[in-house]
């Protein structure tokens, strides 16, 4: 395309380039131009009900999709979406906020506009741009058509290689401007800078000479692992090194949990901890850590910088020592390396948990007693399969996922950092959409369901975007723990104090108030609700749960201060944490 | 009180001392101790959905009580928040936002705690702080027992002065901190610093002359007068010099509506407007101008300084010239001189718009036609009675209420500058609140009722406060105009895209859903639809409408494309405008 093409245009496919086939976002009167463009684009625009759940969605759907877009308007709208857009910052989802902004004049004279201060300042225009820098790793704004192309490339460009947010303005006017298209021609190119090859070999040789010569080895991998693009390379790691592997909570359901030698969460608390393993290591490999105290039982996991290879976004770290280099090519070097000249096989392997094992050994359950949490996450491991995507709340149910014994490709979202409650159920939406769009039928996630385990209290700060997953007709199963409010909060502090209640909602009502037709509908709704482990068992084996076509939500009846061990012990951590 | 008090008791006793009865908010792990206190110290605790509707309701609390406070959690809450302080700042709401952070040695260490960023800088606990300076006049972070008092009593005052809303952070280890209770002994100031009477006197001198020497005038009433505190003796201008009065569309419902001398909203568009009186007018006085482009049908209706005594919160404009003086003693001295001298009679009085007998002269509906907006908000003026509180949501609904014609003592709420969509729902809970906590029973507000008009897709961006007012068991009726979507976005852009359709939801089930218990219960509900004349006379003529006790919802079906006229024209003046 060597002609003009419009500043939108050229934004959309763009994006739709870099890996968004679909748009979240809320309309309003700066933004509506922008919009029209979006579909003409080849994007999907879904219409969230208001701006704070459009950034959950669009950070959802970047977590499974690579990336992520909103479009709100200027002021109103992307302060409301500002919480979601530094959540995606904290825990690295890669979301373009696009703000439609009003006419470059309006804006240079400081005209008195609502969604403004109206104090007749320019600077009134700047407001909130300066909030968005602290929250995002690119920001620009398209007032010129002879910069207008380089600058979105550059924010597309930071969004992906950083896997952070980035913030996009566009004025009203600028819209319809039109810039060269030749930009175009080029496909976008996200080649990062080639590595110094001399430095990688340097930190290839020092890694290899600390696989070879420790004696008792960790792999310990965190959430940074797919944002810095290397999961594929971990797997390789531990295969080809056979050493014992975990996750962090926040790393949970990165790592093939089939693997032999995969052994769960490494933590502190709960039935299948393994610290003195750990604590006995002479080499702990940490792959993209991201340390916050709920990820690290309050950093008691956090492994010793002197025995450890840390391996971040662009540094690793041995043994204390840091060189700046991207990990991409020291760790291709060290595989090949290892491929060449494997380790030497260990003479004994040490005993650690087997979680399929215990799994296993779980005794059966009376079928009229009630749910409790004690084991309901292990238990809810059977129900999982290949290509499932499961999101688990902040509160019980984050916790509880600690618990899960997960099939091979499947993937986990959870939050280890942000730990803003809402989430969730509006990321859900974004998945299970970002879900459908990975139409290569080899993609390990595309044939899976998306399924989501909230609490009641959370549900409620964002339940209208149920209403978003019935407009869309999108396949998800949701199963609301119903315990009378604000559990976490409850077992943290003011047990019986009612600013820990919420309001009791009818929760199976929701299909049906939000607009949803019926199980004979072209989207099939099925709810269901189970107070004993014999109802959940009559759930979970229909037909309609298995497919998980349509939406299927299930109220989960549990005791108001029931949460699993782990979760109870790790909270009186951390009590004893805050009170020091 | 002489002994010591706990730095949560200090701050949620001033807080009702300043006139919140209330705290609206959302519990998380950084304000649980400090909600530890609320109900003890005199207030209602009202957990919110979520922070941003937590943040509404407390600006509509502030909008009828005087005053209104949020308490949120560290990070995730107080962002989810910001929209909703920014409108209170650009609407000039006395809103108090109360931060629970966590401990200071916590935040001195950068810590790498949740609800930050983790990169372990000790001003990562800065940045939220930083965001909120540019939304709130005052800000403090309560981290010394020496200065917390006169911190607390800072903020508030510069709150309740200023009609805006201030910032106050509380670390989790300052909530029990013991400082001295001698402050609360003395009751909490307010008097302004006295004013310089010989300036005074100046003004008002000067403003006599203009009254006396002008032959042709007008009186301009806007949303600042309230405020400023300007609304007593801005009546008492109306009816001393029998001037032309109107109010802007945002200052609709300051103004006594029955007064003989009002003539309803200063518009360029309308079946009643005035325009060419107006710019024949030697004098227009212009109290607590709020000039943004919404609220002056584009700066047209901005009086001419030359012409304009305008009265602003600190300052007094005469014909151009500015003298730095607060109006309200000088109003008091232009008064006393108008009852000592009243203003001679003037011969004959301009032909205005008479509201109340348009009203009256509207012809009968044919009582099977469909409801068209061109009469609907005219002819539900007769719904409205004396103490009623009306809340008119931005889009149709807030266009809609320029034609209402109110009785005396009512109040009605809109947005004129920040127009963030979604504000009016969770706005009402907290207004509901309010009117109950006016327990003065001469207040006029204290015996009416809370009636909301808002539109469906508006009503979507924050729906489950609806719980919070069933679980509150506040006297609320809501009328949801269902028109299939963004009308008012249609109307500026995009008539038939899909961008400006919303989920079509079943809205008469919300009570059920949100956890109403029906019609017999302590707390009624009663729904109902209505799609022609006859079925709204019919619902209106109702006993438990009339009464408007325990929630009465109503669903107004429209046609998608209808508004009244007055918003078509302005809108297609707006378009003009922004294509200039």
């Amino acid at each position: 395309m060597t002609g003009g093409i419009s500043v939108a245009e050229y934004l959309f496919r763009r994006l739709r380039e870099a890996g968004s086939h679909a748009v979240h976002g809320v309309p309003g009167d700066y933004n509506l131009r922008l919009l029209d463009y979006v579909i003409p684009s080849g994007l999907e625009w879904v219409g969230n009900c208001n701006e704070l759940n459009a950034g959950y969605a669009a950070d959802g759907y970047a977590r499974i999709k690579g990336i992520g877009a909103i479009v709100t308007t200027f002021g109103v709208g992307e302060l409301s979406a500002i919480n979601a857009i530094a959540g995606a910052y904290a825990e690295m989802a890669p979301v373009v906020h696009i703000v439609g902004t009003p006419n470059r004049s309006d804006q240079d004279n400081g005209v008195k506009l609502h969604h403004t201060f109206c104090r007749g300042q320019p600077g009134d225009y700047r407001i909130f741009a300066e909030m968005y820098e602290k929250v995002t790793v690119a920001q620009e704004n398209i007032v010129d058509v002879a910069t207008a192309a380089a600058q979105i490339d550059r924010v597309l460009r930071e969004c992906l290689l950083q896997s952070r947010p980035v913030y996009l303005q566009v004025p009203m006017d600028m819209v319809d401007a039109i810039i060269p298209g030749t930009p175009l021609a080029q496909v976008f190119d996200l080649t990062p800078a080639p590595g110094d090859a001399r430095l990688e070999q340097e930190v290839c040789d020092a890694i290899l000479d600390r696989l070879r010569t420790s004696s008792k080895q960790f792999i310990l991998v965190d959430a940074g692992t797919p944002r810095y693009g290397l999961t594929s390379q971990t797997h390789e790691l531990i295969k080809a090194t056979g050493f014992p592997t975990a996750t962090t909570p926040f790393g949970k359901g990165i790592v093939d949990e089939t693997l032999p030698n995969f052994h769960g969460i490494h933590g502190t608390v709960g039935p299948h901890t393994f610290t003195s393993y750990v604590d006995s290591c002479d080499l702990v490999i940490n792959i993209g850590p991201a340390h916050s105290n709920v990820n690290t039982y309050y950093f008691v996991t956090v492994p010793k910088p002197e025995v450890t290879i840390s391996i971040e976004r662009d540094a690793i770290h041995i043994d204390g020592r840091t060189w700046n280099v991207s990990p991409q090519g020291v760790l291709q070097k060290v595989l090949e390396s290892l491929q060449e000249n494997p380790l030497a096989k260990p003479t004994s392997y040490p005993e650690l948990p087997n979680l399929h094992q215990a799994l296993q050994s779980l005794p059966p359950v009376d079928p009229n007693a009630k749910l409790t949490q004690d084991t309901f996450w292990y238990r809810m491991s059977s129900f999982f399969r290949e290509g499932d995507i499961v999101l688990t709340e902040t509160g019980t149910a984050s916790n509880g996922s600690r618990d899960f014994v997960l099939p091979q490709n499947t993937a986990l979202i959870n939050s280890g950092i942000w730990l803003s409650i809402g989430y969730m159920l509006a990321a859900t939406q974004g998945v299970a959409l970002a879900q459908r769009h990975l139409t290569q039928s080899d993609h390990p996630l595309s044939n899976g369901r998306t399924i989501l385990f909230e609490g009641d209290g959370s549900f409620q700060m964002t339940a209208q975007e149920l209403s978003t997953i019935i407009r869309q007709k999108l396949d998800v199963i949701i199963f609301i723990i119903n315990n009378n409010g604000y559990t976490i909060e409850r077992l943290i502090h003011g047990p019986q104090e009612s600013y820990n209640d919420v309001a009791s909602w009818r929760f199976l009502e929701a299909p049906s108030f939000f607009g949803a037709e019926g199980a004979d509908s072209s989207y099939p709704v099925y709810t269901a609700r189970a107070t004993t482990w014999g109802e959940l068992a009559g759930v979970l084996g229909r037909d309609e749960m298995r497919a998980g076509k349509g939406l299927r939500m299930v109220e989960l009846m549990m005791e108001t201060m029931d949460s699993n061990d782990t979760l109870r012990l790790m909270l009186e951590l951390w009590k004893s944490k805050k009170a020091e």
